[in-house]
């Protein structure tokens, strides 16, 4: 009857809501984006699933286009089924949520959204990086580096605001992330912490600074902590390879 | 043992993550924050519960400093107690959550983070408002009105950004904040979605723009949510009251 965009978290099933397996638990049919296997052994054998590949997420160009996507859902809400749209962090940071929203809307099918952890705060948090420090960092912006449609954030205004800066999907484009960056001015010392497959077993966090960001070895994904809390070197939280490049 | 940093998500029970539940259902004593009702429901009654007030949070000012917080958590660690230290939200987003875990390092005190909902991503989220949305807001900001030592956002850059702006625990500054932000050249009609109580029953959303938010009626605690993406209006996802000004 309903078709719920349910947010997956950033890659640890233990970081799921309860109200996440609730709903899957419910549903008849789970549509899911590239999810970690630990997450999508939480949906019940039972569920039928639907893979529509990265179609959603900000790395879109392979699996199904949203248009598909949308089409899909809409469907799938018309027969009369309980639709779980599962999707990786929360709904509606970078995962195209509310585009899938305003066509179920428009076609006149019931939706509700659930929180997830986002991968922008859950990374860092979990691999033991702090968004905000009393003193150190008073704000905490997030964006994408791989935007549709040629669009890049103004790096210039994003150095000025001063915060802790947080670039998800920024492996593949670092180097130039880190060149705009200096460019607007930010210190080449800069401190950054790079943290690929975030609060998976296989996480790996790479300590490094702006300057040295483009040649260090990250791999994607990655989610990019940038900015002084990034130098607020807190103990590994949990046995992980650590590499420190300065 | 240890003392588990643990995100108790925005208000609604449901959004704590499985991880928390488990920590709770482990622990010989949970301290928290000033948390909702339904959220404190979920600590088995079999475990001591320390309540700091507010000290650990963005409103500081009444309850525990946070030294005390911090020397409570020291020295329940030493004792060799499991203690889940239970934070609204997520514990590196303006929850002073770094600084208790640089006074447990500094014991020799293990510890562990725990990623929560936050409700600078949730409280928008549940209330069907996208932080980001193609070709509207390929970024998001997220800032707290009260922030300690005087200090204050760089509100001239943050409008240059021009993504979505997060403001927590907003309510009572609004007019300051909507005028500091006209000033930095943002346009009167910029919309704005103010969500109080969010994820809770009592939630009351106000749609309301830049121009009238310092005359808006908002009740605390509310995330104000500012931008473009913010006039993509959602249909009501749950039954809240819904206030409309323009």
């Amino acid at each position: 009857m309903t078709v719920h965009l349910v947010g997956a978290g950033p890659g640890d099933p233990e970081l799921l809501t309860l109200k996440a397996v609730r709903l899957l638990g419910m549903a008849d049919v789970v549509v899911h984006d590239r999810l970690a296997a630990p997450v999508l052994a939480l949906v019940p054998e039972t569920v039928t699933r639907i893979d529509v590949g990265k179609g959603g997420g900000p790395g879109a160009g392979s699996g199904h286009t949203q248009e598909a996507i949308n089409r899909i859902l809409v469907e799938l809400g018309r027969l009369g089924l309980e639709v779980v749209r599962l999707k990786g962090g929360d709904p509606f940071v970078f995962g195209r949520g509310a585009e899938e929203v305003l066509a179920l809307a428009e076609a006149g099918v019931p939706w509700t959204v659930v929180p997830g952890v986002s991968s922008a705060v859950g990374v860092p948090t979990a691999a033991g990086v702090p968004l905000t420090h009393r003193g150190v960092a008073a704000s905490f912006t997030v964006v994408s580096a791989t935007l549709a449609e040629g669009r890049h954030p103004d790096w210039e205004a994003l150095a000025r605001v001063g915060g802790t800066l947080v670039v998800l999907m920024g492996a593949g484009r670092r180097a130039g992330i880190a060149t705009a960056l200096l460019d607007a001015g930010m210190a080449s010392a800069t401190a950054v912490v790079a943290v690929s497959h975030g609060t998976l077993a296989e996480e790996v966090r790479v300590r490094t600074t702006l300057g040295q960001l483009g040649t260090a070895a990250v791999e994607a994904p990655a989610t990019l902590v940038i900015g002084d809390a990034a130098a607020v070197v807190l103990p590994p939280v949990s046995p992980v390879r650590e590499t420190a490049r300065t």
